[in-house]
């Protein structure tokens, strides 16, 4: 197809060899091991964190640390994101020592953390007055994902930037998927994170009246998986529930900022979410109590009672 | 205990190969493809049905009518039933013209409809005192899974009787989970659906999300397909919903009938169901606008408006 | 007034003065206060009742007890009955020794139970082949209503039978409302109760919101209500709330069973409910707590948690 | 306290007579009659609105534009503002050229919009840094009461700014509630908010169930109003829906406005509302049908379809 003729062509400008100095700002829980992963690929990295101590391994490991988004920018061909939300976002692109402040033009900035749509557009389109070219690319699988390279990546932004970034983004996951244009990548995951809010909420209540009746959970899990009632939250979260672990795996708070994510675009797009909007209330049961920080299928024991 | 070794004796009298005479009561969509499947694997066949012209194909393939629940247990080793709800499952087992009027003992009565988990230990108690062993067995996998013999069965009642009919239902279908005892079959079939009506929920609040955002929805099914957010519902319906493709797979009706009778055990139960309960107020819109025949999917439109 | 004085005549046959004998069956909590003002007013009272001690006080005020509801009818111009649920007025009515198998044609049979309406209409229909006219004519406004004879009447049946038994009615409440044909009594008590559940949780949620925000919750009650916030419910059952007492009134396990009747008849009408169904799904917590006979403004503890 | 000590002495200084001069910034729908209202009573009258012309007609009856909210606190005692959201209210008061920028020590700012708590106690912060007393004042009873001067008036700040504030409180409204610290005011306007929309929500189920049940829609309201079902929103709002009148009165959007910021103040808390969550979905429907401002009984249309 010409399309993918042109891509290729134009691509070469920004081959993937040129992008060999990388940039990596937020190390927390998904972001160091996603980092760690290109530096293991032979990238030439630079690094920043809110704490330092959070690089501290890398460094050990050969990746350069900067005192500022800023001055990682600035010796970057590329430079990823992964942290908390929109605002840090904002404030780690957009502030006075962010990104785009040490950004020269042709710099290829890929944001992986989960925030709003809304914001994603904005810093592109800030981007694209600057001559950065952005795109908005969130991940589902979680740490281990992260450290397994098995992550789905879900980018929005044009295909030409993607194209280029793609052998990098190959390295740390497995799936990727071109959504569409600026913003695209974080609605989808916002989609992705509905569908799980309410996965949860079947696996919850289907288990709960399964125990409350007497039936055995381990029976239950694998009786309904493969079948039309069959899902990831069943198969996976399903025997920890059986198992009375309600250890993270993703933790409460974490699908809360999301869901929140997604009933504020939502509100913004006039689209009712009324059965998310009920998870999202009934997990607050959990962060009330103080299990903000347990895993997802705690929401089980809100059902359970 | 005795009694075990009682019926381990009786048993050989009612080995798998003594099972020849099969009685098949209700061929509607589900009961005349599993009916068939018997009868083409070689077994001897009497049926009965509310409308006589139901069985007309099976006649011309080598069944035989009877005009009465009665007269086929009559004549049958084992007497399977499909047929629409509790009070037509009471009717055909405890009616003057039922099953159990006509029934020596030995004979082993097989429920597969979806019905009330009380109903079904009601009839097993009452089998008990005729001497006739009873399961409960519904299914999960539609009519294209009694076609295809891909039907997933849900066993409820003691581990003899199962193994005595293992043969028949591995004609039947490719998943059989013995649950426990006489209800525990249905009461797995009820939480079944609740995980399928949230699934269904999760699917149809996540695809409208994404079309009001202006995301293409195949990208979105394949793209959280295999992750987190998977689900059969997703992989299987999101498809069709993106086609606009709203005809059934499984009907509305059947699915409210299913949930009502699940948050009716849950009710008795005391356990609370909110998300379910939410799921089923949903699907009352589509009642209300005359589309209780299309599928499942279709909860998709009340979502999108 | 004009409109009284006609219905004295037309009411002929079947004046006030002539419905002297009155039958009353089911004597609980509702029951006994009720038929007490009649005897007080100076009817003549047969009575019956499940216990036959709870007939105690009235038979030793001048009561008569009879054996059967079909004995009282017998002795009976007009009977009423205030008994628990669809299936109790059906076997009291039209059992073997029920109201119609002693009615006479003349009969007027009052129903004060809340049942199914459709259950009312059935009734109706059969006493009118019998010749007993039939009046459903449930109650709002609880014991304290019944006993202080300012309860709140909704009257399905015809207008000449209302007008027949409307002198005693008055004795038993203070607002009779002619709601419509048979069954329209039964229906209006169920939006009532619809509308009493969702007023329920509207409190339970505002002074669970206000309490955990710290604020006084008799200060926020006297503030809200005279408003478009203002409701019996606040200004009720907020001040109980707010002392820590969750003794009924109305208990949660009536409200219950109103509330499923409420969704039944919903059901029939595909009129979806979403609210209804989360109100009903909540006080489940509080059913599964072993809190059922607790006043229904114990919903707020499901939500304060 | 020293505080406290000469907060009394110079609430001496600013005792009732002292504050003529009052400044008024915001001149919606609520803002105009209400600054009227002090007009007439013979209070000098400054104002500033976002659109000049909204001030024509106090400007023709006496009041005199300031062209920014510093130049009508320079030149004021009191200074109220009616603004539409948080935002707003920030930067009225804290902007550059806001209340606060013009403000001398022992000014009093009464905000009577209704907006976030925590907005509320920030500015009261500030205020207090700058010798400028806060009160957070919103008020319930809509355009009507504004005009009529029978607003409900929940006042949240300390009791002697109140004191000194009450005289111009009693011309704008009838009932003025002290709720406690700063902030308090705004918190009960939400918890208000809370049990407004559920009590709607209770309307529009009662009421399409009685529509779709066959019953007449004003006898409903004449049945259930003054009994346990009782209401300001069923006696008020219940004519207007059995009249199809759907023109507001409160118009939906402000109803999600106030919605919004109850849910956020309850996740702020970790306080679960499921009942509001599913108000504020289904008012959804409106808003993406156009029916945003239409009146808050619309909600009516979602449930009857």
């Amino acid at each position: 197809m010409d399309v993918a003729g042109e891509t290729g062509m134009s691509e070469g400008a920004v081959s993937a060899s040129a992008l060999r100095r990388v940039g990596w700002i937020g190390l927390g829980i998904m972001g160091r091991p996603m980092a760690f992963n290109l530096l293991r690929a032979g990238y030439a990295l630079t690094v920043y964190s809110r704490r330092r101590s959070s690089a501290d391994q890398l460094v050990a490991a050969g990746a350069t640390w900067r005192d500022s988004p800023a001055q990682v920018a600035a010796e970057s061909d590329i430079v990823f994101t992964t942290v908390t939300d929109s605002a840090a976002v904002e404030e780690v692109v957009l502030g006075k020592e962010g990104v785009f402040a040490g950004a020269r033009p042709g710099l290829i900035f890929v944001d992986m953390s989960t925030i709003a749509p809304a914001v994603s557009r904005r810093i592109a389109a800030e981007g694209e007055r600057r001559g950065v070219r952005c795109l908005d690319a969130p991940v589902s699988g979680g740490e281990k994902g992260a450290r397994e390279r098995t992550l789905s990546i879900m980018v929005g932004g044009d295909a030409e930037t993607l194209a280029a970034c793609r052998p990098l983004l190959e390295i740390l996951g497995k799936k990727i998927t071109h959504v569409g244009p600026a913003g695209a990548g974080q609605t989808l995951k916002l989609v992705n994170q509905v569908i799980c809010g309410l996965n949860l909420l079947a696996m919850a209540e289907g288990l709960a009246l399964a125990d409350r009746a007497g039936l055995d959970l381990n029976t239950v899990v694998e009786a309904v998986s493969g079948g039309a009632a069959g899902s990831w939250m069943v198969a996976n979260l399903g025997p920890k529930v059986a198992a009375g672990d309600f250890t993270p795996g993703f933790m409460i708070k974490l699908q809360q900022k999301d869901l929140r994510l997604a009933l504020e675009m939502a509100a913004e797009l006039a689209q009712p979410l009324p059965g998310t909007a009920l998870v999202h209330q009934l997990f607050r049961y959990l962060e009330a109590g103080g299990a903000a920080e347990e895993g997802t299928q705690a929401l089980y024991k809100v059902l359970r009672g």
